[in-house]
């Protein structure tokens, strides 16, 4: 019996941010697995920290998160055969992922190289979008408005033309990006009514105006929600 | 001590992606409350009947969910005064929200007439999103990818000129837009790695092709997925 990949979205950071799902997947896998840096603690696994039983077999995706935009492809393809392994041996791994599996997951680079050929399965997770927006206490989409999730890290001509084109708008991924995110909704004259939100759902969960916030001292988990045309009216 | 309202995202619809924040929440509530259709039962307390013990004070606030785009807005006015004189009496108001509170979510109704005189606070859910995305086992959106969620209710040539500006795409409030929404994919020719997803998280989920879709079955809770280029050619 091959065991079973579990892509687990464990949420946003808050550990009652987690599904009654995620938990009962997690309790009864006998192997986690999870990104981390390079040095120091994983961010997804501290979520459910407390649910790991010390007999857990633990694996650590250690990948350079922050500095490469596309971190080594031999770290993914090593844990891929750790992973293989276990599931070989009839063993189910739970993979945990913060935030959402299939929403800027890095799970989405194992699951390329696993997914066609090993049992896996999906348990999807509370998003940092919408984590955000509850923390900021501001309506995402609504009616007919659509909304657009784009990541900071694009370059800016290409940040201008998508954010040009966007009613609701959420960027991800700031850190040292946030100083380009906000002179572009700047120009656009959509950065009066964004709201900056970073560490949402943890006890250091912030919440501002673009013209509060030190690009200094962004960090990549954090988000620029821009509201709608027609929101800002009413 | 006036009352808190908390917009309680209850997730998709298998009563398992609720989160234990949601669950703590709703149990200590005395009053919950929930979007129902004119006549039969509420999506949203379906997910979690389990937990409404016999002494909770419920609403139902019933509109007309499908027939017209806009509710008639006196039915959320009568709601918010119900729920405001529960909040003025100091008993915590648990909204029920299928899905987010804030993504597409009618709670954004409630909220718009209470939010700014209210202590309100939001509790995230797993939206539809990223629990069609992980029943079609489809990455949603990695990397440098934007993703754009819109609505099928919107008009052709509005629908045709964003999906047009889309990289990942997520169609939704299908239900008898649905042709519409394929032939716009089609003539763009995005139709083919596009995925079609009702029910989902639930017994009744369905995963297919575009092309096996019959329109006149589409509920109005089913999505298309639409991937991005880049990553239908992987």
């Amino acid at each position: 019996m091959t065991g079973t990949l579990w892509g687990l979205g464990v949420g946003p950071g808050d550990p009652e941010l987690v599904t009654v799902k995620a938990l009962r997947i997690l309790r009864a896998a006998p192997v986690v697995a999870f990104l981390a840096p390079e040095e120091g603690r994983s961010f997804a696994r501290g979520i459910v920290a407390s649910e790991l039983a010390p007999a857990k077999i633990e694996i650590a995706i250690r990948v350079p998160m922050e500095r490469a935009r596309h971190p080594a492809q031999s770290v993914y393809d090593e844990a891929a055969r750790e992973i293989a392994g276990h599931l070989a041996a009839g063993r189910d791994v739970a993979l945990l992922c913060q935030g959402d599996p299939f929403f800027y997951g890095s799970f989405i680079q194992i699951f390329e190289r696993l997914g066609a050929s090993h049992p896996t399965r999906i348990v999807p997770g509370i998003t940092s979008l919408t984590a955000c927006a509850a923390a900021a206490r501001l309506p995402l989409v609504s009616r007919e408005t659509t909304l657009t999730a784009l990541p900071a890290t694009l370059p800016e001509a290409a940040l201008m033309r998508r954010l040009k084109q966007a009613e609701a708008a959420a960027v991800l991924k700031l850190g040292r990006n946030f100083a380009k995110a906000r002179r572009v909704l700047e120009r656009l004259h959509r950065a009066e009514g964004a709201i900056y939100v970073e560490h949402a759902s943890l006890g250091s969960e912030r919440v501002l105006a673009l013209a509060e916030v030190d690009p200094a001292e962004v960090p990549y988990f954090a988000m620029i929600l821009v509201p709608a045309a027609e929101e800002k009216r009413r």
